[in-house]
């Protein structure tokens, strides 16, 4: 594949600086970039790199000021990380677009099955579940009775989509991603042993979500556990049954959100964070990776870290203060000493 | 579906105070609830929610004392969760019995399948293995060879039970989760690398636990890793080889049960919970959220939390002092200056 | 099965003492072995069990003092614990080799395939890809466009490798482990919303790699994230996109390394533990239970704890002090109030 620069300009509608005939057949990274391959310059700290690197086409921001020579053919963007991925979704991506039905796949008379899709290998549509146009669904995923799959979701192989369970347009569920499992939800019974709470809720996640691999996204109770539209979750992150996490919000691997917690939108969290069940989190929170969350965060575009977590500023304090505790310890044992000292 | 207080009443052997013929066709919390909709109220702080719900039937206590009038249908119950869930099981499970043996199942002409079983798409039931009546294997599930799954289990899609491990009656798995993966066991060779310590031992889960998705559960080195009666896991839980699990235990997502550790009956562990290998923890211990518990607990009944993990009030405590450490710092700094003001 | 001392003596290469003649059919621990069991004894604190043992076999260390009768057989090697691994390996291994293609399995015309395979039911190998001599595909193994599997290598039951990802001879993937999902990486846009970074690059696994169930392997955003050989994952652990992790380091279950972040050769991680991106870890680094490890490690073979973790001997003093916090606020309350009275 060659690209010229001028193709990448109209592309990101960029303005381009230099031989709209340069031609690419790679992407990389600035520092280690070779001839013939189409890098970004993002951060101004790493200005540098622009004038040493063998790329031949640098996006930048259309604000940079060029102090030294360049070899290289020059694109400005308004976000040149932004244009860049553009560049790779067009170019460059190895989840090539996929066509057709596979003839192993077993889909119900009663599912409806939208143009364009794909369905894989081994797949299984259950009664009138929905697949929507340009899906796309590797193999072994599994799309339960009554789940609905939208426009142009990718489900990658393995991914469990539980009936009932309703999933928008757009998104992406990486392997293993169970949507639909049920809440961890049981009731103390006479002799002492636990009686299941039957999960008769869903799990509805709206447009534009991503999840990571092996995520587990719990049906709720009763209702709807909810992701809303732009939702990105890293690998291995639990969403209980009845909680809801708001637009545009960022969640790290490993993560939990208890049951009934609803998390606000454009937050970001860290990984391994645990937050407690029937809580709120207000929106533009900022949370630290391995933190805990046990009570509401009610201020919002605060930023929290620890466990249990405090103000971030008032969590490095305590932090700086836990190295020195064994030293905290000797010079209260010298006041005492100082003291007794004085008054014998 | 319409339901009638009465039939309701019946199955869960409540008493009932109101119109018998009252019809209810969908369940709700009683806050939200709607006119034919049946609830439950167990918590009587929110015993203000009787007087104003919509529900047309709600479960309550037997000794609730009523104060002020009611428009909906009464039954009581010892148990009104309880109640509720009998409910929820017998008229609004999502999941549904199945029955019936897809065509494309592959199961092993030596294998043993109970009756009234379902086996759905794409299962893989291998050489010797059993499955019990009534069992449920959803599609994508795997049954190694000599493995045995009880009467009226339920393995939702994907699943995963290797070889020679035994599963009792009753219980449920969630997508995902592997029962039987090899023990995390490797001894140091001469040339530095790790050589493999070949797992021969299994895994037994004993009747009605049920675990979320994504759990782990290591087969043994030598002899078995136990899940004993009732045991209830949230998703993604590990527990390593060797390791048993009392009766009726529960533990929250993303924990972890290391190697030969033994966890008593009847224990309640939060979320992202670390226990180490080689130790054991008393029946009725309850463990909070993110605690880490490094050695063996020998009292029965006592709550832990913290990492590493204390008595819980030793812990609250410490936490109070932690949050203002930087404070005492400053106390102990003017302390100092105040000795040497004196003594000067 | 019946083995003779002699056959075990010869496998191992080890010093036989006593009658060659006896036969073993299992192995056990040798605190708990039957007659007819085969066992081993590495640590010479456990040397009172080896004259009360009921083993008939044991695997002892070549230098180990016999100062008592013994019964048994005893079979001297360098390593006991890795001869008796050896031991397991060739006669107690339930994983039995397995041969043939199973005619369900969708293999792409393009793939190559080695030879002495075992490919199970409804596994999938998709174009251009290549499953090397003697490996190993169960049921519903995924193995995507252009990827490879070495030599040997066993992928369990739902094992998925992405498209273009490449791992090596003789390694291990228990069920459920995703290899090659989407790095975590978004990028902001104008409107708020986050733009998928498409992660362009791949996974290399090297030789003699195993993980546990359920790990999550990025795929580089561009790049390789690389695991070197003689990595062992435990279950559940997550590799961000463009890790590297080093020769023979051992990461246990629930833990998770960062993107970029470059782990060295022999690092031994516990569980739980969270390692943030962009940073790099010195070879032969120790690091205890859920740490959180911030910065660069950058002294080889040190030993760390805690989150966030501080050198072994400083964290343990900490924690020390940390349980007697409440106590220590008094003693500073005490001083106050002696102050008080001194200078009144």
């Amino acid at each position: 594949m060659q690209i010229s620069a001028s193709e990448i300009a109209q592309l990101i509608h960029g303005q381009l600086e230099g031989d709209g005939n340069t031609l690419v057949q790679a992407a990389g990274k600035i520092e280690s970039a070779l001839a013939g391959d189409v890098t970004f310059l993002a951060n101004p700290k790493y200005e540098n790199h622009l004038y040493e690197t063998n790329a031949s086409v640098v996006i930048v921001s259309k604000d940079l000021v060029i102090t030294k020579p360049v070899k290289t053919c020059i694109i400005r963007h308004a976000m040149p990380y932004y244009g860049f991925c553009m560049v790779l979704d067009s170019y460059f991506n190895p989840h090539q677009n996929r066509e057709g039905i596979h003839p192993t796949a077993v889909i119900a008379a009663s599912a409806t099955i939208g143009k364009g899709v794909y369905i894989g290998p081994y797949v299984v549509v259950e009664d009138n579940a929905k697949v929507g146009d340009f899906a796309q669904l590797y193999a072994h995923v599994f799309v339960g009775r009554n789940a609905q799959v939208g426009q142009s979701t990718i489900m990658y192989s393995g991914v469990k989509l539980y009936s009932e369970c309703v999933v928008g347009n757009h998104c992406i569920f990486h392997s293993g991603t169970a949507i639909g499992s049920d809440g961890f939800g049981f009731a103390p019974t006479p002799d002492g042993s636990y009686a299941k709470i039957p999960q008769i809720g869903n799990v509805i996640v709206e447009d534009n979500v991503e999840t990571g691999a092996n995520c587990c996204l719990d049906r709720a109770t009763m209702g709807s556990t909810i992701l809303r539209k732009g939702v990105k979750l890293d690998n291995m992150v639990q969403i209980a049954h009845n909680a809801e996490i708001g637009e545009h919000t960022v969640i790290a691997g490993l993560s939990g959100v208890a049951g009934s917690t609803k998390v606000g939108k454009h937050c970001v969290i860290g990984a391994q964070v645990g937050i407690v069940g029937h809580i709120s989190i207000a929106d533009g929170t900022q949370i630290g990776g391995q933190s805990g969350i046990p009570k509401s965060i009610k201020e919002p575009n605060q930023q929290f870290m620890g466990s249990p977590a405090q103000p971030i500023k008032e969590a490095f304090k305590t932090q700086v203060v836990l190295r020195n505790l064994p030293n905290l310890e000797k010079r209260i044992q010298a006041l005492e000493q100082r003291i007794k000292d004085l008054t014998q």
